[in-house]
């Protein structure tokens, strides 16, 4: 059972059968076609070599199929990942330098391990601190500063930063330099792309095929672009004319790569490394439980961070980069019919394939090619209008997405999440800190007690029922004592207060000190605090404490019985 | 009523009568002798010069009088910052050097600055950072800290450092040079405080003095203390004998003060201002609700903030050190029969005659005296059995406490409050993490609704009733994403899911999302999703949502009504 858990493949690997097999491999072929170009882009996008998107395509999909709950999900570089990876590494190297390609290594190891020690710790529930509109704001302001850094490759001009004004900035400064056989090549792929996109599915549907069979042609229009101009750069020989191509890629399998063990580096990309390992288990997760549900299938989140740290470790061992579950290759490979992991250790043996062999025909792939697949698939992560959808159902929300924005187009992807999500925590604090609460009073003849704002309800001023309804704890524990504090300088003629329970759940100790601190100050102004409704749990813990001991008043059932009793004379109740 | 609530001295000014003035004043004298020893040994603990300490007992407290809310609170040096300034401080120069004198103003200065801040921005609510348990734990270990760092002073040796290792370690080293005269004032003083406070109220009681004015006698001993030895000191000579003694403190009211504008000092003593402030503000206000309940009076913390504030920021202009509420001052003013802060206002003006004509007096008091009022005054707030208590009421509250005293003893006060608050926050989203939920069933011919795991109800396996007992947001919407997800993997026959959600306050859009992910995925899978109880507000917000527009089921008012409608034959219902 508990060695289940954590080789989930235990789970279907027995069961393996020829039918399986054979939809597995048709989803490998697919999905393999459909990575060559993107794991080729995303290092690109990272500012990486080639083929270090190919390392991180092979390992690392290996090592999912081994520890991932995920039937599905295909792991690999993806846009996201890769714009972070290229803004931690932008700090301690140039692209391209070979600090920067081991910077790529230990970023993934890096990951790797926080990944594992968050599934280890069982702590997936970090992951909560990025809240929805964060993470989609996060992702929307992604989405613009990759397509825009990508711009650069289209025109054929030089342009660097890591956000939107940087990236503008050098790009307007430097596109009278721009490259027209480039450009053509780099369009010419947009448009094709785009098309493939949006009409091919309703041309193909003319043609009579459709469905899922339609639907995997038009995602793999992309190694279509590739061919097609690899073939014209070779064939005309576009890289004499200023067309930058790919070029030499080392051809053969990745070697063990070690990390370095200089600290200081480990240090300046610890914060980065913690944001990738973050972001990607929340889309992962996201993509993962969406497809999982499709099949009445279902993931476990803290054995996904180990299977996702498995597959960094790997990645960063075998001179890859940060990988993590991508959600358009995910689809493709749920929509042409994986049924296990295994169709994931396929698609590695796919692209170990190509790196051994067609490494040579990459030569003279446009750069320009790859910049355009890239922007057309981050294109469809791009949702403002989200923005405003947030702006409608909640406010508080829409600061933290905003704030998100804002920090990662006009500053770094780094401060933008941050910042949103120190705002998130902050409202949600915030939030928590004012529990909800009601003074109630008597439904007149009957045993049923209502909000006094709301109903026409009995009250009485020597007596004051305030209703808590959500559990006290830590942080909105101290609202209690000042709306209690309130009451008491509010109301002159004040005796008793009771506190009516019935939707705590939990008081935890600092909430059991507020308490406690309630019934002194009470007792100190000649009031006794009484307790009604508390839940049979709650009560439990309470019975052996202190708190209880020295309660001025008593513990009713019902709030009923609490008005009874002390509606009689003082005398007599006490 | 704004300008009342910014400027609370407006409530009380303009009623200003004689008789309170005599209350006000009568207090204010037993204060000022009271705090006259105290402030001199908070210099002392903090590494600072006498003088100090008494400057930072003039216009703070005037300044809370005027910024306050508190009608009792008594402003001034007290134990735990002093402690925290030193530590703050040690960091960056040698105690007693202009470096170390100037750090301790600017660490006022930020401190004013940043609850100045908080209270404008009404940022209270981030003192719920600091649970009961770790501000306990904190206090109880900086307690042990303070009073092993004075043995040095009553042992008359060198010793160092900011934690317990540090200061025994020195402090056994050099134990051979003990000084017998300074051995002997320490010990006699320190013997004489603990008889007053442990049995003086008894004597006085069998010489038919009781009551406050019993409590009150017993409160001053320090300062007969303070006049005895520093006799002693004077007519025997004993600074000739190696008895530390205070020294030449220059006579004359506080000058002017600018902090230093070294961005980078700034920078070092960022943290340490935040949590002098933080822990100064968390203790003030629990002192003075305590006080006002017993008056049936109110304080506003965010108000406190900007009190506190001010009474900091004028500290540091005028050469002093962090102020904030003291308890054993503040409870010695209440009972001696303060009435308005006014009381405040005159101890500063007894203080500043303090400060102009009895420095002199000063010069021979020793400091192992001091030292001795310090031990004293700390070994109130020592309290270990709370850590026995907080471990049978609550484990994970225990973690947190246990944490923040082994590092506040063993590394230092602001690791070890640091590790408490992240822990304590870490625990809280933990805890909120999971809602708590319920799957309920049908109360066989009745139309309640109960857990299945607690009663024997009616359950069907087409249909799945989760009642969800908390509010939905940001920390917990994924628990239920993946609550449902796992029914939908265990229950093959499922086909409706009903959210019941009488206790649910609130849905957050993060929530929102993770409802619209729920629906989605159980749409995918074949299921419908319903809701039913709940709440109106709750109902106003989702019925503009996409959610409710998508939503595969239906909104009931009833369990029952769910439960009645979907027990139909699923054509009829659809």
């Amino acid at each position: 059972m508990r060695l289940k858990q954590y080789l989930p493949f235990l789970e279907w690997l027995p069961g393996y059968r020829r039918d399986i097999l054979v939809s597995d491999l048709v989803a490998a072929v697919i999905v393999t076609i459909m990575l060559i170009p993107q794991s080729l882009a995303y290092a690109l996008l990272a500012g990486l070599p080639a083929q270090v998107g190919l390392y991180a395509s092979i390992l690392p999909l290996v090592f999912y199929a081994l520890f991932g709950t995920s039937r599905t999900l295909s792991v690999g570089p993806v846009a996201v990942a890769s714009l972070m990876t290229a803004a931690a590494l932008g700090a301690i190297a140039e692209p391209g330098s070979p600090e920067y390609i081991g910077g790529a290594v230990l970023l993934a190891v890096m990951s790797g391990l926080m990944l594992v020690a968050m599934g280890v710790l069982r702590l997936g529930f970090l992951a909560n601190f990025l809240s929805h509109p964060v993470i989609s704001g996060f992702i929307t302001a992604s989405g613009v500063v990759i397509a825009a850094s990508q711009l650069k490759h289209i025109l054929g001009v030089q342009a660097s930063g890591h956000n939107l004004l940087d990236i503008g900035g050098t790009l307007l400064a430097n596109i009278g330099d721009t490259n027209l056989p480039t450009l053509l090549i780099g369009s010419g792929a947009l448009v094709f792309l785009l098309f493939a996109r949006k009409k091919l599915k309703a041309l193909l549907a003319l043609a009579g095929v459709t469905g899922r069979f339609a639907d995997i042609v038009t995602k793999t229009a992309p190694i279509l672009a590739v061919v097609v101009t690899t073939l014209l750069a070779w064939g005309l020989g576009l890289d004499q004319q200023g067309v930058k191509v790919v070029g030499t890629v080392p051809a053969g399998l990745p070697q063990l790569t070690l990390p370095t063990m200089d600290l200081a580096v480990w240090q300046q990309l610890a914060l980065g490394a913690l944001l990738i390992s973050i972001v990607g288990f929340v889309e992962s997760v996201s993509v993962g439980q969406t497809l999982a549900a499709k099949r009445r299938q279902r993931i476990d989140p803290d054995q996904e961070l180990i299977g996702l740290g498995a597959a960094n470790l790997s990645s960063g061992f075998s001179g890859g980069m940060p990988v993590t579950g991508g959600f358009s290759r995910s689809v493709v490979n749920f929509d042409a019919g994986a049924e296990t992991p295994a169709a994931g250790a396929f698609t590695a043996v796919g692209i170990a394939l190509a790196t051994l062999f067609l490494t040579p025909a990459i030569a003279y792939l446009p750069t320009a090619t790859l910049a355009a697949t890239i922007i057309v698939a981050v294109s469809t992560l791009i949702d403002f209008p989200a923005l405003l959808r947030t702006w409608r159902y909640s406010r508080t929300d829409f600061v933290a997405m905003l704030a998100t924005i804002v920090l990662t187009l006009g500053h770094s992807v780094e401060s933008g999440i941050v910042a949103g999500v120190a705002l998130s925590i902050g409202l949600f604090l915030y939030r928590t800190s004012r529990p909800h609460s009601a003074l109630i009073g008597r439904v007149p003849g009957t045993e049923h007690f209502r909000n006094v704002l709301r109903h026409q309800v009995e009250t009485r001023p020597e007596l004051a029922m305030l209703r808590v309804d959500e559990s006290l704890y830590f942080a909105n524990a101290r609202f209690l004592e000042e709306t209690v504090m309130e009451l008491l300088s509010k109301q002159p003629a004040l005796q008793d207060v009771v506190l009516v329970c019935p939707a705590v759940n939990l008081i935890d100790a600092s909430a059991l000190e507020s308490l406690e601190a309630i019934n002194e100050r009470l007792v100190d102004a000649g009031v006794r605090l009484h307790l009604s409704e508390v839940k049979g749990p709650v009560m439990d813990r309470l019975r052996d404490t202190e708190f209880l001991r020295h309660l001025g008043g008593q513990v009713f059932l019902s709030s009923y019985e609490a008005w009874q009793t002390l509606s009689r004379p003082r005398q007599a109740a006490a």
